[in-house]
């Protein structure tokens, strides 16, 4: 008889939390977003309540900078540290594939995995905004296919990289030998947008290869997914949302010939907790009121790429143009369509569901009735665990943490202490061998 | 009356010490090279030797893995975890102007700042081998000339990005502006090499910039220092080779219309140390005697870039040609044909000579001997410091701070507490103001 499955958990961090006003709050954090101490606390956090992992988004531009905190610390660096104050949590950072070279991605996550012993995974990519490409040289980011085509190139190649040593090159041999250079071999790639003619100058990393994680929406993002990805990153607004995109992704693995219980889907996950569902839905709405209405106007049309400056607060979303005809990111804007399809929501209302999370799946309520839901998604083919994006830090991860995880474990549905020491052993994943297919 | 000048301390850390047989010892840690509570414990020891700073080198190929341990862990990530097991040693790490982008170096080295609370360097180099640059999409290095070009323009840029945040721009007002958009400002940058727009991600570094370090020996690494360099790593055979190249350096600086007082020059030093000067000889020639002859010929004809495999051991050194005549790196070269000018040494005793440190300055003595020298070259203009380079890790490192420290401190050479928190208050920098000159 096999294990029950289990939960996954993942805690990504961002700022003060995800909501567009955490920042406001009278006691947030605000002033700690350069202090690594604090990054080193929410780790220990999640840690305590045996999370898979913690995760960093990033960006190589700026954005408006007046309206809250986006980039502050540069994450492998961050996570350096905080692979320092933990012992067991995996760590999960992006890296862009548009930007880096991938001897570089791949050095810097081998040397975090030895760090680490082990915990590291790689958010691979591709980015999204001009402004980005004009801080690397470039006067436009490359195309959408370009860019894919791109990521999957640069991910066989750091692949390549983490196999270039043997597990047992190092011979440290006084006499002889401190490694048998028969045992470290070049790569030599070379293809479309990449030469590296390797050897790794870092020893195979603990886990063989640090864990790959991928967020793709659109159709490309999917397929350089069901490829790639051991971890998925989805936006789901809904169940039924979740459903599509987890039973879609799942049939592209097998499509791919990898077996899909191998690949873990994660949607992102928005919760308010509270000891009753008024006192949970009371702490969304305190949070909400703080939040600038002009501003998250001028969010939502970066999201749908038009100008909302002007559109009144309280009548019905004006019409959008259908996804086909759609040029930026597609996933967020196909969750705003949507939510105007299933809610018809006033203006005012869409900025609010938009203001945490950005359209992902929002949970309000008792500590059970969020594991409900959670148990639903599970249970229910959209899910194999959670991105957990607390909206308000460090409140709403600690609440998480507290309250929520104990019901799961009663349950049996999430694990009561680490059984693992790597994050590729708390995701239930084999360790790769040398020239494995993805 | 200004306070006496005071000498200043790196710690030059690699593998198991810069002696090429050092790992080859039975006590050595060459088992730990991949855990980086290792290099922690290095830190912490240099730390307690109250040195201004720990230094990083870093290469982008493997180069020859057989003979010896030559890079592991990735220097930034490293020093991430090394930031937080130390509270006051600045921390200094190389990055190749000719792999990166200026936004990656930038970013990397201003969150290592904020993670460090302001201990961080950055040396800037131009990479030296076609190795490195196929792992990174060319087929063979730029040129000398292109590199040294690319490096300016590469540092203009990153302290361009630094300053693009001033340093009250977080005006973190939770009822209006996380940041005064009017204090963070695009730089514009645009030159032969790079489009950089910025402004970076990250706010000011606590020290304004990371403080820059070079090393270059060839009139155009000596130019490039003399016009951006705060920290200088020398290398200097012998008094007189240290006091050419200081005189040199400090006129160029001078030159370029900088205080030639505010550029340190550090030459590298390689220390044996006993209780009488023949146990520290004992030391050396233990070590020396680990060193496999092949494998340091091999290494040789890199360096004079000839096959050197059948050069017999026991005659002198073979003509070689003249410096003008080389087209390889010219700091290590130029040392080799001064030490064969002065010794007349026979490929062996070359050989020994080069494999602690590659014809640093080596001292080996009592520790008031080793005192005597630094002392000597301090006063004599050749040296405001050292670059340390233990031959044998951790034990030249451990009697260095033990038993030399002292020594210097009993003469009112060097500081008996820190009597700052960044690095560039150790080194007696000024935060730079935005826009200021370098």
């Amino acid at each position: 008889m096999s294990a029950p499955r289990q939960l996954h958990f993942n805690a990504f961090l961002m700022g003060c939390g995800h909501h567009g006003a955490a920042w406001r709050r009278p006691q947030s954090p605000i002033e700690q977003l350069g202090d690594i101490s604090f990054y080193e606390r929410l780790a220990r956090s999640a840690e305590r309540g045996l999370f898979d992992a913690v995760f960093f988004a990033d960006g190589q531009a700026v954005g408006d900078v007046s309206t809250g905190p986006r980039w502050f610390l540069e994450p492998l660096t961050a996570m350096a540290a905080m692979a320092r104050a933990t012992s067991r949590i995996g760590l999960v950072s992006t890296v862009s594939a548009t930007f880096y070279t991938p001897f570089h991605a791949a050095r810097m996550l081998a040397s975090l995995d030895h760090i680490s012993k082990g915990r590291i995974g790689w958010n691979v990519v591709t980015s999204m905004f001009d402004a980005e490409a004009r801080n690397h040289g470039m006067n436009v980011l490359p195309s959408h296919d370009q860019r894919y085509s791109r990521a999957a190139e640069f991910i066989e190649a750091a692949l390549k990289l983490w196999d270039s040593w043997e597990d047992d090159a190092l011979v440290l041999d006084r006499g002889g030998l401190y490694v048998d250079p028969a045992r470290v071999r070049p790569i030599g790639h070379s293809g479309e947008h990449f030469r590296v003619d390797g050897p790794l100058t870092v020893p195979r990393p603990p886990q063989g290869r640090p864990v790959l994680f991928q967020a793709g929406a659109s159709v490309p993002g999917r397929e350089l997914a069901a490829r790639y990805a051991e971890g998925i990153y989805a936006v789901a607004y809904d169940l039924a949302s979740g459903q599509e995109y987890y039973q879609d992704v799942k049939r592209r693995i097998a499509v791919a010939k990898r077996d899909p219980d191998t690949v873990l889907i994660m949607p992102g996950l928005v919760t308010y907790v509270g000891s009753t569902q008024a006192q949970a839905r009371a702490k969304q709405a305190e949070v909400d009121a703080l939040l600038p209405t002009e501003q998250s106007l001028a969010q939502l049309g970066t999201f749908v790429q038009q100008d909302c400056s002007n559109w009144d607060l309280d009548v019905p979303v004006p019409p959008l143009p259908s996804l086909a005809g759609f040029t930026g990111p597609q996933g967020r804007y196909a969750t705003i369509l949507r939510i105007i399809e299933a809610e018809q929501p006033t203006v005012r209302q869409l900025l609010g569901r938009l203001a945490a999370g950005g359209g992902h799946c929002t949970m309000v309520g008792t500590p059970e009735q969020v594991a409900d839901q959670i148990e639903l998604w599970f249970r229910s083919g959209a899910a194999d665990g959670f991105n957990v994006m607390p909206p308000l830090l460090p409140e709403s991860l600690d609440e998480f943490v507290d309250r929520v995880i104990p019901v799961l474990q009663r349950r049996g549905l999430f694990r009561t202490r680490y059984t693992a020491d790597t994050l590729r052993g708390h995701l239930g994943l084999e360790r790769p061998t040398i020239g494995a297919a993805v």
